[in-house]
């Protein structure tokens, strides 16, 4: 045993890429698989083929049952946080399709070469505590000895049918709502690479533990399509609402949230593999106003670690959704507008 | 790209060790994780305490939904047959929960840097059939870019509540029936380092990938506990039907069904890392006969990829039980008897 050297390593040392931006390509992934063929079952409400944040089941009665899972490599060093994040993000999938988290099972990757078994503890106290904190339960799962460390969580949760919030009901006329500043991506490839500022790391880990628990907030209101930002990007996730509901896009660069220090790094060109292999997925379909700087750019890319809800509501509604997200979302900000689908325009495009 | 050098890499090449003999040992993990602190829920019949197979979650009427998750490193070299073994292995856990699986999540962890995107195909495509064959679909799921290949799935499925079959309830006087031959272990180790028979690959291939569908085969008939072999092995969860069901087992070697080359191999003293955690694991409450060999031995603890159900069921219904799977389990055998709780005897007692 060689526990106390192992001790004192830090996370992020021990992967080459961290979080949700050691996701494949989504670009390559549905190129490899486009002649796979599936038969959904008549109770499969949502599938993998609207590329939306869960799967929803319909229990025969008034509600559907939720299924998600995700998993990554560590973005930071401490094994607690880690294990929040990695809770928070999983049951984010959830909150993105309306419904409530009850049952989550861990998916985990341990280095037992690298790493000592000691921090195995805090790692899943970190994720209980969210877990439970989200008024779901850990219930089971599977663990092996691998080369690099990756937690994840298959969660599942309910949603009553006509509460449940898919990626393909936006409306033209929408307000597009953001629930959590961008940035993490960035932000953790300046923690790997000891650029980044505490400030920007305790602000990052903040946003990344942070539930997205905004469905209770906006009981009795309408939100017509939402998703969560995750690894590839905003650019990518709103392209998915795009075409799930038929519509197009106007995003507001100039009202993104944005972490303290992303644009900085940014600027820097602080980018990991997924900013590029996002850029191209989207490059096809999403289009920039000029004069839209070129690290605002990267930033709508930048791959999301546990990232906000991007919501789409009727604009009326606009004001009280922001008023009753911004008690926990103190950075929630309305981004952009929903258009009428043409063919002849861009699918998302983002102005100044 | 190097596509046409990387079409040609042998998986089994591309990891140190495969299946489920890439468990982390079950020993390590509870010393680890003994002072973590859960909080279940009230609709939680089964969770992560008594080492079920998966959990069962009250849906409020007769039904319970179970989950459950299974992911490991390529055993064998195919990907289509990968593909289906991993598939099968999963799904395996809602049938020993006496239930039906109706949605499998992917989990995949895939080397772009050393395999070809070429491999997804064939591998996703004998996970799928697979899962259709079962009559379950394949709902969605997350991938992510890693060093060593690892598919599996986490999978949900339902049971009427009169009809659960957990690890808790095996009766003294109860027959023990295992519905495969064990072996996988070795024989996959014995593949990798290239001393396996053509045939007895196979063989265990071809048990490997065959669904655990006993549920249906067993309606209207008692099954008092049940739990599928994993990488664990016999030993290990024998052991856990004993502490959950507060019983003593005692099982005969010599009725064990073996798959072709195992024993051979395991007298070569063909074993992996598995092996000898899993014989650490029981060793304070296992015991063997004088008589048994050092082969019958490793044969108990050897880690099953996808393996067969171990049932407990009343003895008067032994033949009826046997039967009934042989339709689909040619090798299904009554392989021991559980016996009233003793603390001065061994909880699990192999004997000749």
């Amino acid at each position: 045993m060689t526990a106390p050297q192992k001790a004192h390593v830090l996370l992020t040392e021990t992967v080459k890429k961290g979080g949700c931006a050691a996701k494949l390509p989504a670009g390559d992934l549905s190129a490899a698989l486009k002649s796979l063929r599936f038969r959904p079952l008549p109770e499969l409400a949502v599938g993998a083929d609207t590329m939306d944040d869960a799967a929803l089941w319909d229990l025969g009665d008034d509600r559907y049952l939720i299924q998600t899972l995700d998993f990554f490599t560590p973005m930071i060093d401490d094994p607690h946080e880690f294990g929040a994040v990695a809770a928070a993000n999983a049951l984010s999938d959830v909150y993105a399709m309306g419904g409530q988290p009850k049952t989550a099972l861990t998916i985990l990757a341990f280095p037992s070469q690298v790493l000592s078994l000691d921090l195995l503890l805090p790692l899943m106290r970190g994720a209980v505590e969210k877990i439970e904190e989200a008024g779901a339960c850990l219930a089971g799962g599977h663990s092996i000895d691998d080369d690099t460390l990756k937690l994840g969580f298959s969660v599942a949760g309910f949603v009553k049918k006509g509460e449940a919030w898919k990626n393909s009901g936006a409306k033209p006329g929408d307000t597009l709502i953001l629930t959590k500043a961008l940035g993490t991506g960035t932000i953790s490839s300046a923690l790997k690479n000891k650029q980044a500022d505490p400030d920007w790391i305790r602000a990052a880990i903040a946003s990344m533990t942070q539930l997205n628990r905004a469905p209770e907030l906006l009981r009795g209101l309408t939100v017509n399509a939402a998703t969560d930002i995750t690894g590839f990007g905003l650019a990518s996730h709103a392209l998915h609402i795009s075409r799930a509901s038929q519509v197009n896009m106007e995003v507001m660069a100039s009202r993104l949230p944005i972490l303290p220090g992303a644009v900085d790094c940014l600027e820097r060109k602080v980018l990991n593999r997924a900013h590029r292999t996002n850029a191209d997925y989207v490059k096809e379909e999403v289009a920039y106003e000029s004069g839209i700087s070129e690290a605002m750019r990267w930033l709508t890319v930048d791959p999301q670690t546990s990232g906000g809800l991007l919501l789409s509501v009727p604009s009326e509604q606009t004001d009280l959704v922001l008023e009753r997200l911004r008690a926990r979302f103190p950075l929630a900000a309305a981004i952009g507008t929903v258009k009428t689908f043409s063919a002849s325009y861009p699918s998302v495009r983002f102005t100044n």
